[in-house]
């Protein structure tokens, strides 16, 4: 064991301060890793304040990490020390289900481990996450960061990325497609990128006329404010895809509307009961598709940090010292940002 | 123009009664018809007693027609006089748009030719559905019933049979798949023998220990009393696909439960909003879909009236006189009825 530096919640409602959190002895496939920076994710935030009513304190969130190899233990093979590698929301699965046989990690049938928050299934002990100094991974669950890519933008890639991109993949998202992205936060502006990286044509859906300038900027082809209705009957029956990354309840029915027949509506921010109820007929009528998606699996993060670093997809961020961690939590639940807070962890040292 | 016996509603509240109803001098493209079984939808019902606010009196029901050509226009070339043939839910569509092109009519973007209780494409005139002697139907809409194949229990399969046929080939369901069929009334027991012959092992949800032994007997391989909240727990995450033929509000929640990770969910028979609501971390932690689907193409509809006749797949039906085409309603109301009227035309000449 060794301790290493980091920041935790003690509980829901008091801020963020200094821990010190144990680190294990690498074991025969692990990577230790000296954290560089780490992303600030939404999950963070309901987790520091147990808003899922699952959290154990003292809890170290984040987990969206860069960091350097510092050690390998002896069975290593993927990672050496010193390579820059990045570790996502997950850090160890069951390994033998089919999902995991698939590729699909985050499905695993008997639960994937959570980088912060689960149990770890050797000894049992509390998974810590990158608010942190020093991070042990088994290198599965380390992924390699692409040469010449920024990696404080990029931290982000490993969940925010990951969950716009991997449903994209999962449908097929190709050029002559048309797909229509909800909500423009963290994840919203890295679907646009995505989106048309994989050559679709991206519409951005906005309440708010004083985004459409920044959906632009993101590379949206079109902007739709989804609360100007002739703007949404203008774009009836037109889409392939919607990309919904709204994380609160909201109507669906005039995004399905917007779909063509066989055209399919993907949530990867919704974990609540949908309401607004969804009308049977606006599914039926159009053979039309309500799917979900979680993050993605290893292989495919690594595929898309790779095609990041290929057509120079960064995150927009804010980085952020970690003693101003606690400021950065306000005014991410003020949507007081643009788009991704990443954590320079060298303020750690200090 | 000609005049043909039939039977019509005048009124939401009042029952049917005989109607002369005019059918057009055939088009070169046009199939005449002298019908002889016609099946009882529920559908019918709800055009009769006007339940969709769309009704136009007086209204001949009836879109699941068996019959024998008595004339064709000059540029007809797939059915000749003497023929038995099939006509479903549609006779018309656009025929230029994409979903026509991909042989969905059913999808048309400018809105099918409903077989009764829609304009005409031509000449503006109401269509009239198959409780009568006589119909002209484009040959594009006319279907060929197989050699040997029994006509009565074969004219639901032009509504029930592809409805649930549709979403089982879209979906590509084959040998290896394990499907649920939730509801046993038309459209569900149809569900069961097609999902059977495809190759997949099929369990029933059933509300009703009384249904056991009849899902069984149409080929079911398990049954689940849906109301046995341990033998739903038996089976979480167990099934690739549900067909939910249930046309009233129900909890889709238990079986989506239910699914493998990657399982859809198809809905059918529900065109109401979906309540209680869907939860959305049942879609996205399993990256479970759920779809609609209605009826099927014409091409697919010829497709499985084949696979029917090669399978010995047959509608479980009760043979009805026209005359008792009021009571039939009313058992139906009560789901009195194992599995579909048909209306033996024959009948109507007494």
């Amino acid at each position: 064991m060794s301790q290493t530096n980091a920041y935790a919640a003690f509980a829901a409602d008091k801020p963020l301060a200094p821990f010190s959190v144990e680190r294990r002895q690498p074991r025969p496939d692990d990577v230790a890793i000296e954290i560089l920076y780490c992303g600030v994710c939404h999950s963070d935030l309901h987790f520091a304040r147990n808003d899922w009513g699952m959290t154990r304190y003292p809890l170290v969130p984040g987990h969206e990490i860069v960091g350097r190899v510092t050690a390998v233990g002896d069975e290593v093979s993927q990672h050496q020390v010193g390579d820059i590698v990045g570790v996502g929301c997950m850090v160890d699965s069951c390994r033998h289900c089919q999902p995991c046989e698939d590729g699909n990690e985050q499905y695993c049938l008997n639960g994937f481990t959570m980088t912060y928050g689960s149990d770890d299934r050797h000894d049992g002990s509390l998974t810590q996450g990158g608010y942190a100094d020093q991070i042990v991974v088994s290198e599965h669950f380390v992924l390699r960061m692409p040469e010449g890519i920024d990696l404080a933008s990029a931290a982000p890639i490993l969940c925010a990325g990951i969950t716009t991109y991997s449903p994209l993949k999962h449908y097929g998202v190709k050029p002559g497609h048309k797909v229509g992205v909800i909500g423009m936060g963290g994840l919203g502006h890295m679907g646009v990128k995505l989106a048309k990286a994989l050559g679709a044509e991206v519409t951005v859906f906005t309440r708010s006329e004083a985004k459409v300038e920044e959906a632009r900027r993101h590379g949206a082809h079109h902007v739709v404010v989804s609360t100007d209705e002739e703007q949404m009957a203008a774009v009836a029956e037109t889409y392939d895809f919607m990309l919904d990354t709204v994380p609160v309840q909201h109507d669906l029915n005039p995004y399905l509307a917007a779909l063509k027949y066989d055209g399919t509506h993907i949530l990867v921010g919704l974990l609540d009961p949908i309401e607004p109820a969804v009308q049977g007929a606006n599914l039926v009528f159009k053979r039309r598709v309500l799917a979900g998606s979680l993050i993605g699996g290893i292989e495919e993060t690594q595929e898309l940090l790779d095609f990041c670093a290929e057509h120079d997809i960064r995150c927009d961020i804010e980085t952020v010292n970690i003693q101003d961690i606690n400021t950065a939590f306000e005014r991410m639940e003020k949507g007081d940002v643009r788009y991704r807070f990443v954590i320079d962890m060298a303020s750690l040292k200090e």
